[in-house]
């Protein structure tokens, strides 16, 4: 199995690396708040499919204390970005030679900042539920795959690469489905094509995802949304199938009442991700022509949110390293 | 002067009820809730202009107490037209020939329906900002101004008629500010360009206009939103003037921060004025082949958390008669 570092050992990073750890493989934990509660509990994922515990788990407490690993899984939010890549920037041979930086991260276009280090990069797509309850416990809730693609520069097509094999190799002795995709800037598209109505909607209406579905008018809201950012993805050379509203649709119906990712993070007073989720996908559109004014609308309405509760200084803590 | 009664004797219509029968106009109170303690304490304005207070007013608890006007002064919420409607109908007669029905409600499209009655219809625009403190109170904060145009029938431009000229000088001896235009669903067009953009958002974002106008996305957005309440308007034949847009931005940026009329609706539990504020506007839009998007964004969310509040079975009363 390969070597990994966790950076971002929180809900997400927490979920993987767990996960991988617990099928064998060498994983370092960077936990800058809470490392001795890590150091002496260990680490737990409870889960409906089984709760695993790592009694012990090998924590860094700080950028110095890691070791060279072949992939250096970064699991913070957007916001965290700037963070992390100063700390990445003069320690590049963290990551071994064929080695890469594996971002699991929401929105597009955020490769680009960590390839500028000269590192390879892969992007990763997490489809996961899960919560960090306290820094030595990670709950999963529902879901868990991970889509991942490789970052070329001007964004063509990747393919599949060796390395990408052998991570989905790693996650499937993990009991964790992967999903290797030959276009990551097509799968992002995809993704923020759920992501770009939702997560905004339930910040902005405080709304969990049915209520959002039982309304006729914020479906209709949703649908304009979704067809904005499918005329932007095909803009870019990335048609999605016809069929891909009314599937996404359907399926959040029926899912359980969830509360997205960015509404988690303005319930927490955490930064939210309007950039990477709202703002590039604005940026993107303009330059190939695309309007997109119902996504502008809901990038405004969440800046201002976000803008709003960090002047009121609330004093919730980043999850990220 | 003419004989007033005033349907809606709230922080509009008690307002100009009020002036007018300070300034010794016959002035009838429709006052359903409360009418005891109107008879009982009387009706007292406060206001930074001077209080009135009228010891004694003539109050009619029902319809059926009310006797013939020249100018039924209805001011109720737009929600409570299908009330005033169904009560007006068999009572065309309380409205004396040569008078009106003059409607103070904000929106647009309203007075067709008060026009099917057979009664001559004026509109009216209040710029004030008021509240009703309790059934004997109301408290005038700022502005007061009323513009008051004719309805016809196919929406031309109605002049202004010898009752319109009657009810203005009528204002004027009761010290309140009376604009006479003759195109009434220009000047609808017009108070909805500001309307459009602060009414929703201060719901949607609760948020005054102050904090909407002190953050550069808001103002974008509400820009945005502005431009296409212009286009709208162009559609129908209603231009407004090129600086309006810039002109209203300024005067909100120096206001008092102030609660839109909407946003005192939802925090009382009220239903909105979704429907002539922001639905009709969509479709007048729609007639004319205008793309609303950004107010289409407005209206289905605002519509999404008033259709929310009433179904949690927010107990707020309206201020409608």
């Amino acid at each position: 199995m390969l070597r990994y570092a966790v950076v971002g050992s929180g809900a997400v990073g927490g979920f993987y690396g767990i996960r991988l750890a617990a099928a064998g493989a060498d994983v370092q934990f960077l936990v800058r708040r809470g490392a001795a509660v890590v150091r002496d509990r260990g680490l737990t994922l409870t889960s409906p499919e089984g709760t695993l515990h790592l009694p012990s788990v090998r924590v860094a407490g700080s950028w110095d204390q890691l070791e060279p690993v072949d992939v250096l899984l970064v699991a913070v939010k957007a916001t965290a970005n700037p963070d992390v890549l100063a700390n990445l920037a003069g320690r590049t041979g963290l990551v071994a030679p064929g080695g890469a930086v594996l971002l699991v991260q929401n929105g597009i276009g955020v490769e680009g900042s960590y390839a500028a280090t000269g590192l390879p990069v892969l992007g990763g797509l997490a489809f996961l539920c899960s919560q960090r309850r306290d820094p030595a416990h990670i709950a999963h809730l529902d879901f868990g795959a991970l889509t991942i693609g490789a970052h070329t520069t001007g964004e063509a097509p990747g393919g599949i690469t060796p390395l990408m094999e052998a991570i989905a190799a790693d996650l499937a002795a993990a009991r964790t489905e992967a999903h290797l995709d030959p276009d990551l800037v097509r799968a992002r598209w995809r993704k923020l094509m759920w992501n770009v109505p939702f997560n905004p909607l339930s910040v902005i209406l405080d709304a969990t995802t049915d209520l959002l579905m039982a309304d006729p008018d914020t479906v209709a809201l949703v649908t304009r949304v979704m067809q904005e950012v499918a005329a932007a993805a095909a803009a870019e050379g990335r048609e999605l199938p016809g069929t891909l509203i009314a599937d996404l649709l359907a399926a959040t119906a029926a899912m359980t009442p969830y509360a997205t990712s960015m509404k988690l993070d303005a319930d927490a007073g955490r930064p939210l991700e309007v950039d990477v989720m709202l703002a590039e996908p604005l940026r993107r559109a303009a330059r190939t022509g695309v309007p997109m004014p119902t996504v502008a609308a809901l990038h405004d309405q969440v800046a201002f949110l976000d803008r709003r509760a960090r002047a009121v200084g609330a004093a919730g803590q980043s999850a990220a390293v």
